[in-house]
């Protein structure tokens, strides 16, 4: 079956938004397990919009229309539908009620410009939208069904899983069911993991598929059957994935490891700190992004020069003069000096060299010193990262946080973080 | 004239990769005046790219492809257009000698992946790539000019810039000269932006193109005129326009509030500091994301419960009880014991409610409260942002960095900011 995106918008034209709608609904679209197979993006004109309706309407199963619901004068959907039907617009009962009820709700009064949202081609079919003003709605022309669909994108997603997903779904074959399962990993690029996973599992079974997902700094592993018959075999797989992929699962859900960390924290009733140099408040920021944060974490240290780290965490003079700022066992002393300070159960510092500049022969660039535990225990360990500041800067931030969700797990394996850049000889 | 793109992808079929290089096409051909007509995305396929590249040949004046360039099997570009043009392919001589100047350079062996590379359709001609492996080429069909361009954005970006617009731009009258000032400003959304100058300026001249961009947290400001007589013009309304924006223009280059602030303070000779408690470690982190921050910040604070603002920053505790911890009292203690633990010459604290818990009826979420300045003068005042927490926490951050460009640059004008989003009473 053949799926095809009409993309209608100036701004999508001009580059001032990037088009994230039609990656939206291709990856809702493989869910279900159809792929989309050719993507039209206009700007807003009629002529443009009739001739591309008619000419894709001709060469797909199904045509999803996004954009161009709205109330201004450049939103031209309807009309252009409507010409390319050959039909005239009329105002929709359905349209009209939907809007009644949901101007109601906000107390708007409707206006005319509203009004217009329900002007739509005659002998058209209303598809519901749960969350905005615009309702959607589709026909059959040319033997192909046609769905136009909002551009907002929270209006756009819940239609789609609602209303268009289980509507083409029943283009497929009946024994057509998939199963998925995912999983947000950290430590491995897309490309070692993949490796490993080839390496361990060398007869791989046929209908089971292996996707990766790049969702920095995690990395997201999906596993997916597409038919009843192998709903267990994706169950037995599921274990065994899950046992070679070990601790570097972060969770299977949606959460952030910020949020992983932070739900952590507050089933443990324990509170956390940080002692930041190279990564300069993000690992703190990263935590506070995550609503509820207030509840785990108190302080925080953004210890950019050694005067600092002997002022506020007591840092030791000599140790940071003999050692480098850089170093095990100035890491140690800033958590340590965090953790007094905070009253915090637990912990991570951080120090390194960020770049561009600051870089040695025995400390190039990407070298990085954590510490993390708590006063009863504190480990500490050098990691490399060369590469450019702010991707340094992110992927430390990260694995700090995943160093306290293993600390707070009791994870006793010994990680191997992206192991083609851990040491600083190799690069 | 008509210019049209051809993107070419798997990833961009799934929804693995957003389109960001349309995007960039789009915009730079934009400031030479040139719009884009139509965006037709098919995956790596090459039925469908023989068939794109011919029907959209017959169509265009100019058709950009992108992608398809690199070495591995499903990089088809060079083989889909030579079918179109019903030519064979062939090694083309200074493809070839760019690849082994390219592989000198980094002291690799040429593969016979990275041959592939120049291996092209007979007649075209080569555009050259400064920043990659994979040349680009061009060819006359159907009386339309074919570039084929690499999908790696920087390297899309230089032979746009380089080698493709000043082509294209031919395509256009000769009295074509277009000349542009950009701002960056913060403080101002859009619409806002707009009412103030149409009010201030009903007599817009119509040569004078004005254009706005959202650039989070901060807002670009374009004006452009596309004729050489009108250059003038243009200098005389930069000037009219800078004054009206005043204090609120960061930079009319492209660096970031942040990174305006590092400078600032560098020519100065100055250091910061950050006492947060809602942005939770975020302006310490966009300051050092700049590269040189450590040259003009030390020490960073966050403090987000009422017990670490006094033990680390000295704020009365009676105040915090009395007035609460988003109050103007409490964040003039908190700046004032952050310069005095830091030593910084300059400083910013930030005490507010970033939700969606916390409100209160006389302080909703999205409530804050501000201090900067130096030991020597404190200001402080409180600001309204309602809004979700990310938002919200991105929007004070970007302010104080603004308070803190204001206080080193001694602007004495009070700042309106958001001004539809600065009272509580208000939303």
């Amino acid at each position: 079956m053949k799926l095809k995106l009409l993309l209608t918008g100036n701004e999508l034209m001009t580059g001032d938004t990037l088009d994230s709608n039609s990656a939206m609904i291709a990856k809702m679209c493989l869910d279900v397990g159809i792929q989309v197979h050719y993507k039209a993006t206009v700007s807003d004109d009629l002529n443009q919009l009739v001739d591309e309706i008619t000419r894709l309407s001709l060469a797909s199963d199904v045509l999803i229309v996004n954009g161009g619901l709205g109330p201004t004068s450049d939103d031209l959907t309807a009309e252009a539908l409507a010409k390319a039907l050959n039909t005239p617009l009329e105002e929709h009962p359905e349209a009209i009620k939907h809007l009644l009820t949901w101007c109601a709700a906000r107390n708007y009064d409707m206006s005319d410009a509203n009004r217009k949202q329900a002007i739509l081609p005659k002998g058209i079919d209303i598809v519901a939208n749960a969350n905005g003003s615009a309702v959607g709605f589709k026909v059959k022309f040319n033997h192909c069904l046609i769905f136009c669909t909002p551009g907002v994108p929270h209006e756009l997603k819940t239609m789609m899983a609602q209303e268009i997903l289980p509507e083409i779904s029943a283009f497929l074959p009946g024994t057509h069911q998939p199963k998925r399962v995912r999983f947000r990993v950290f430590g491995f690029g897309e490309s070692n993991l993949q490796e490993r996973i080839t390496q361990t599992f060398p007869n791989w079974p046929v209908a089971l598929e292996l996707g990766f997902r790049a969702s920095m700094p995690l990395l997201e592993l999906k596993l997916k059957v597409d038919h009843q018959k192998d709903h267990a075999l994706l169950d037995e797989w599921q274990a065994k994935v899950a046992t070679l992929v070990g601790g570097h699962i972060v969770t299977a859900d949606e959460r952030s490891l910020a949020k992983v960390v932070v739900d952590l924290l507050a089933l443990q009733n324990k509170t956390v700190t940080f002692a930041e140099s190279c990564t300069g408040g993000k690992i703190a920021s990263l935590l506070t992004e995550v609503s509820g944060a207030s509840e785990v974490f108190e302080a925080g240290f953004v210890t950019y020069s050694n005067a600092i780290k002997n002022s506020l965490l007591d840092v030791c003079e000599t140790d940071l003069l003999e050692h480098g700022a850089v170093s095990e066992t100035v890491v140690r002393q800033m958590l340590s000096g965090a953790l007094k300070a905070s009253g915090a159960d637990v912990g991570v510092s951080v120090s390194g060299i960020a770049g561009p500049n600051g870089g040695s022969p025995e400390k190039p660039v990407g070298t990085v010193y954590l510490a993390w535990g708590s006063q009863k225990s504190i480990q500490a360990r050098a990691f490399y990262f060369p590469g450019n500041r702010n991707f340094f800067q992110k992927i430390v931030s990260a694995l700090a946080l995943d160093l306290i969700r293993r600390e707070l797990l009791n994870i006793d394996e010994t990680p191997v973080y992206f192991k083609e850049r851990s040491s600083p000889q190799k690069n």
